[in-house]
């Protein structure tokens, strides 16, 4: 099955669940929405599961690895080796993710879809597209069949998982230079200023942040990119973790199941989901706000309220898995609670 | 052991044991400071525990119940009963707050400490210092002896726990019309306008705002209270929770362990506390920001940054037991990431 095929068969959620879980909440011994920003979640998965008693479990994790030709620029704070060391890193248990996935009982999936170097282990999903992108401050970063290639490869994980029985799939990455590639993607969908989505990154300092707000300016000159297409923007400015990314959202909006997004550069993934189809962010749950500045911007456009706002800038999924156990909670609240006739609870307000 | 002994023997935390932290935080794979507010917790919980290999496990949640004489005034959303309705609740596992615990593996306890009924259940620990307050409006809520032993009954309560191997409490109350006198004893203390700490509790409407907001003016008129005695002004304007509460404060703060708070009440247990003595604060984790006014302000004179904002107004420590996971998963990230030198990741920045 290709993505584009399913494109046209998405579907919006389900208003009749939506009330239906309206409907349990009032009925709970707790005075209405006072469960906040909660309840807007439980109607979110029960149209999304279309039930009320639905599970989030189980959930995989994928982490999507790519490197950046834009860091010849020095854009980053770090070297693109790091993103090899990571993987390593990744495979051996040792990142923050794997300590999060781990203790929270969450499956984690490394797929190396765009790294420079190739490692030879079993345990790292191999779907290389590309050796690390172009610069694009030169030529485009990828073809544009690449980007389709790289979509489907995160697509195609998705069916599988889901198929394999996830319940929820969450999303994160890791690609020494991949905030640039953000930023420039997202201030051409989004036609915003460089300056207004372009952060630190893991650490830049000020005058290094001007650097790469000058380099996505300069690359933005060369390509005079017109139009707003994803796949010819992830093209241009992406990663092909970004594109792999994207097609993952597309399989869980396909499978009608909820996607757990981290942060900025999974929030470009997101919008550049909905440029293809925009049914998609009914199906994504924003974890956590970054620092960076574009994201809070991009979860806006998206009508995405983060759960978490905890400063993180670390990528990989913490920001999604620290997140989870909210999404577990609402869950539970949602079908153990006694209603108000069970609990013998007055419902009526003085 | 009597809760005003063990006042002047209070220990500020050892800066050594932050230092301990940074320095680890520093040494594990990722960015330096990318976990933002959870680094923070990660160097108070090594301060509090004297060790960066510290457990936050056992867990008990207490919930603090009492009446309020003020409900006679029309202050809140439900009549004075629900309280009563809602222990029997507690003591079924219908509740939200014992749906969170019994998903996080936290023991739940429910304490009368000033309920007007009486529930003669082995299941509801029975310390009733008063049936109900008195209506504040004409006299003191309570006597200097009463706040006196409710303390007394909070501390208590939290040393046997501790001596019985808990190591971090966790609080939460039950009590129709306790925002009212939330909202008098901050801004009593605050020297603060008595709108900006007065909210909609359980869900006033606009109206019965401003006569929430008057009833405490009137009072305010009434007892022309000088003193920011914290006994004094509990005594005033308390619920008898609140006092147990800040008993329980002392008592973790003595016991060298972690308190979490909830929301707007606990606040203000936790900010008489502080009143007591200042080196309390240091032994508070603000788990939620709740939807009253004055929860943000009181936070940010204790100087706490909640973990949580999700436009919760439930009580009960519902706010506390949610945002649970995110302080194990500080524990976890501290003690069981890699280091730099192992995972040979580059810790050198370009």
């Amino acid at each position: 099955m290709q993505w584009e095929e399913v494109i046209p068969k998405l579907k919006s959620l389900n208003e009749e669940y939506i009330m239906q879980a309206q409907e349990r909440l009032d009925q709970l011994t707790k005075p209405k929405g006072s469960l906040g920003q909660l309840e807007q979640l439980a109607m979110q998965l029960s149209a999304i599961y279309q039930s009320i008693y639905f599970s989030v479990d189980p959930i995989t994790h994928y982490v999507f690895v790519g490197d950046h030709g834009i860091t010849a620029e020095g854009v980053s704070a770090f070297p693109s080796e790091v993103t090899t060391q990571m993987v390593y890193n990744f495979l051996q248990g040792g990142a923050a993710i794997n300590v999060l996935t781990k203790n929270n009982n969450v499956a984690i999936k490394v797929v190396d879809v765009g790294m420079k170097d190739t490692i030879a282990d079993p345990r790292l999903i191999q779907r290389k597209i590309k050796k690390g992108t172009n610069n694009f401050l030169f030529g485009k970063a990828m073809s544009k069949k690449e980007v389709y290639d790289a979509i489907q490869v995160g697509f195609q994980l998705g069916i599988e998982e889901v198929e394999q029985g996830a319940k929820m799939l969450s999303i994160g990455e890791m690609g020494i230079g991949n905030t640039t590639s953000s930023a420039a993607i997202a201030a051409h969908l989004l036609e915003l200023p460089i300056e207004q989505m372009t952060g630190k990154g893991t650490g830049l300092d000020d005058i290094q942040l001007k650097h790469k707000i000058n380099v996505i300016r300069k690359a933005f000159e060369k390509h005079q990119l017109a139009t707003k297409d994803a796949v010819e923007t992830l093209a241009t400015f992406g990663g092909v973790e970004h594109a792999a990314m994207t097609g993952m959202i597309i399989a869980a909006s396909y499978k009608q199941i909820p996607v757990l997004l981290d942060g900025l550069n999974t929030g470009v993934a997101a919008l550049a989901a909905t440029y293809i189809h925009p049914i998609t962010a009914s199906y994504m749950i924003a974890a956590h706000q970054s620092e960076e500045p574009g994201h809070a911007i991009i979860l806006k456009v998206l009508q995405l309220k983060p759960l978490l706002q905890l400063s993180l800038r670390l990528g990989e999924g913490t920001g999604a898995i620290l997140a989870l156990p909210l999404i577990r909670s609402t869950q539970h609240l949602l079908q153990e609670m006694a209603t108000f006739s069970q609990a013998k609870v007055s419902q009526k307000e003085r």
